[in-house]
């Protein structure tokens, strides 16, 4: 963080003494209209509002950070959030967090809240790729960190996320391993970065086997079971079916559970499957999921670690930083069986 | 809420001036270490600490909601912040959210920091049946409203539940209208209000249709797929298993599947399995579960709105709220079977 305007500098910009900084501060009425609005715009041309302007210049924290997340419907975001948590158990610090939705409307009403609030800094899953709630937070000097982004972002931009392109690899070359050579890949939403890195991902491990990839067999979606039921159902109305499904996430791939259970088809004797996340439904389903483990706590634990370093001032040893996905092996991948595909 | 003290009633009782008690508020450097002792005593025993005493005197809201939840891994806690968040929405309030789970030393901490920073009032979903939070903000004068407590609430505490005890005798009697006669029930916690009052719906259902009650047919344990899972091994060893389980929620019902599953049992052939709370979960799980439906989102809007209503000094309609459960039938109960328990 830059250095802050004091409350000596916005009187002499004001051109008002020091008590009639305070006073506005403090909202008391003895300040004529036509002086509380000059030292009023003055803050704000210097990146003060509310009550940050107030707590800066008393050097006080506001003891909160603030969180953005597009559903709590979704345990990958609140896996996130209990990183956070966790992290934050060890300071003084509360977490104020927002649920946003989908909807860019709620992400500008939770920044509005938040610049008119008081925060110390603030910790970022959004739902869309392009985001001006950055901007304004930038030009507001609210330090703050963006967990998993869906677009691109400046490399100015502190971050954290996984190694989405190494997941994608490793999942289909497990696939590989097993014998499989028809497997199909159900990703997320095409405009997510993170659907593009597994694709490739996916795409270098068939290359590297010399499978030819079958564009009838990458599907998009929502990250949900009805993606992953309705996909699933396409994918085994193919002239010839993959005898494997790489799902973009856990709740896909209990939508291919269900696809396939509806047809009497069994996981894995029918269909190998492999999600991604690793969620807590990946351990509980009937047969427990094979998944792509992203590190979800340890994302929220470190994106928290970052903010405090840059509330703190402190310089950021990276800022981009990327945690490693990994292949956790349970009950729903087996060997390829010649006869899987006469039904 | 009832009537604060005011700066000038703790200048009178601290013998100092109203300045003074103001400049002890703002932290300012000049004031005589032992004034500024005696002004903070008489601040804590009239009940204000920190931010809040600041705001109290200057009638500004914090803008916080305080929220502190057991754990985030159960989806039921989830749905209970995503309706508070909901009804936040609508408001110029932000949640500040803590999760302790199930130790009491966290919770105290929690408190530290909701007493000690600035709050409008407090949303408590707590692991323990007895808790000192509630005595706290009460002498703080915080207002607060508890989210299905798990013990026992005096009658004058605000609190938003769900018809427990109607729950269980619904889930049972739609086992016995399926023609189960040996019904097993998993309850939660032997000493959760909420697992007695399940048990007596499910005893007064069974005692209804005259089908005495079999002790070695009602388990405890911990609200996990763990227990659902140890406790239907048991089951299935006794020397008369049940046709249905009744399980305390849709974690430990998930626990009945695995179980069956490794045994090359399915449901709800082999066995009919009810769950409790109809989490994201139970719609998913494959076949997708009957549950008994809490309306956890609806118990964090209406809770939300008690509390709104207290802070603005406003009377409640009614101090405990129970919300209904309903019986969602989807697709893992069948018709008792004559031949299920020859295995």
């Amino acid at each position: 963080m830059s250095k802050r305007s004091t409350i000596a500098d916005i009187a002499t910009k004001a051109g008002v003494s020091v008590p009639t900084v305070s006073r506005v501060l403090h909202n008391r009425p003895d300040v004529a209209p036509e002086t509380r609005r000059r030292v009023e715009k003055v803050i704000e041309d210097n990146g003060f509002v509310g009550g940050r302007a107030r707590r800066a210049l008393h050097k006080e924290s506001a003891g909160i950070i603030d969180m953005t997340v597009p559903t709590l419907t979704n345990l990958y975001s609140v896996e996130i959030v209990c990183g956070v948590e966790e992290a934050l158990q060890r300071t003084k610090l509360r977490l104020a967090l927002s649920v946003t939705g989908e909807f860019l409307q709620l992400e500008q009403e939770w920044l509005a809240k938040v610049l008119n609030g008081s925060t110390d800094g603030a910790i970022l899953v959004l739902a869309h790729g392009q985001s001006q709630e950055l901007e304004a937070l930038r030009n507001h000097r609210i330090p703050f960190v963006v967990v998993d982004h869906r677009g691109e972002l400046g490399t100015d931009v502190p971050s954290v996320g996984a190694t989405n392109w190494l997941g994608g690899r490793t999942a289909a070359e497990y696939l590989l391993s097993l014998g499989h050579r028809r497997i199909a890949m159900i990703a997320g939403p095409a405009e997510h970065r993170c659907s593009r890195d597994r694709i490739a991902g996916y795409r270098a491990a068939l290359e590297d086997a010399h499978i030819p990839i079958d564009p009838d067999l990458i599907r998009f979606g929502a990250f949900t079971q009805q993606t992953g039921y309705e996909q699933t159902c396409e994918l085994l109305a193919l002239p010839e079916a993959p005898t494997a499904v790489f799902a973009g996430n856990d709740y896909q791939a209990m939508g291919v559970y269900s696809a396939l259970h509806a047809r009497g088809l069994s996981v894995p004797d029918a269909m190998s499957v492999v999600g991604f996340d690793d969620v807590a439904i990946a351990s509980i389903a009937t047969p427990p999921l094979t998944t792509v483990r992203q590190p979800l706590i340890e994302m929220g634990r470190v994106a928290t670690s970052m903010l405090l370093r840059l509330i703190a001032g402190e310089p950021l040893d990276s800022v981009r930083v990327e945690l490693t996905t990994t292949l956790i092996i349970r009950d729903s991948c087996a060997p390829v069986q010649s006869t899987v595909l006469e039904r």
